[in-house]
């Protein structure tokens, strides 16, 4: 996700309590920067922080990490949590191709809502269920490993089921139109949101191996 | 699929050479029934035939055996058959809760095309993706299991990708609009041209184990 340039977003960034600076510090030991050996999940490519805000406020027994790449998307996020009391959350700005140098089998469930498709054949291993991503994602997980994907592009669903099976997760859970489901705890993200009221179908699965 | 009762029915099918009458009779054993060694595919659930009758006609190097449980749906497909030179081809009226009598180890692909829903909890083991029916195919399979499977019902396509998955086959494709997609080899069944018409969405899926 994209946004016009946040002005004060330095000023956002250094002020907050939440956002890890040099998180390769804490590779194998994020269990120390939450102070308990509650579960971790993190989100990877959070946007402006709407989900993963909503979960650490709703389950106070997990530690919640979300991850995105852009400044001004990151200080977005920040401005929202500054505003709350959220022991249990923690924001980083980073590319995801970094992951690996971050954390090391201590992660619990991966979220992935509404990432860049890359519809082209030659960026298909930027797609964050490609091999290369799963691959990345293994060392990440303390044990069982577990991935909840929402995204509103039939292709690239099509495509992660494909990649996801073809590299030993099975999928527990599948719904083919979220918002008309008997799923009821849903957690909708700020672009969820948008295509809600646009009657757009959101797909949504969780794959474990 | 019901039909309106066929009136000839019993003269339709006792003079055609494509129903088998005692298919138990050749179970493990259908080879010798096709005179040669070509690959063995089965729609279990034919309808009115369309779609084995146009696979039987388009690929001549493999055997395509419908399956059905209605006998005026059986006579309405052999009543076009008939007019049909199809060497490759031969229909069977049964109960799919019959098929372990009548096939083992010899089939290669089992074609699954709109399936009844079964939407009740009470009835999943009816469904023909039901733990119960995917163990029994395990025992008709040659080597490889692989299974197609299309419907318009988006839960019982769902259950379907839970419950292969569960199982131990994974998706190799999918597709989640077949219409709307890059494959241009489909043949369709009599229901889904209807629901081409409506504009409804196809699910479409291949797995194997």
């Amino acid at each position: 996700m994209r946004l016009r340039n946040v002005k004060n977003k330095e000023q956002i960034m250094e002020s907050s309590n939440y956002l890890i600076d040099n998180p390769e510090d804490y590779l194998g030991n994020w269990k120390s920067v939450f102070g308990n050996f509650n579960p971790i999940y993190i989100e990877i490519g959070m946007g402006k922080g709407n989900f993963i805000i909503e979960n650490a406020k709703r389950y106070k027994e997990i530690n919640f990490i979300g991850i995105e790449k852009y400044d001004s998307v990151v200080a977005r996020a920040l401005e929202k949590c500054n505003n709350e009391d959220l022991p249990n959350l923690r924001i980083i700005r980073m590319d995801a191709l970094n992951i690996e140098n971050v954390f090391s089998e201590e992660i619990d469930i991966i979220f992935l809502n509404f990432s860049d498709p890359w519809p082209k054949k030659r960026h298909i291993g930027r797609r964050l269920t490609s091999k290369l991503f799963l691959d990345r994602y293994d060392k990440l997980f303390a044990s069982i490993k577990e991935i909840h994907q929402k995204t509103d592009n039939r292709s690239l669903f099509e495509y992660s089921i494909e990649s996801l099976n073809a590299n030993d997760y099975k999928i527990e859970k599948i719904s083919l139109d979220l918002h008309n489901s008997e799923i009821t705890d849903n957690i909708m993200t700020e672009y969820e949101e948008k295509f809600m009221k646009d009657n757009k179908i959101i797909y949504y699965l969780i794959a474990k191996k």
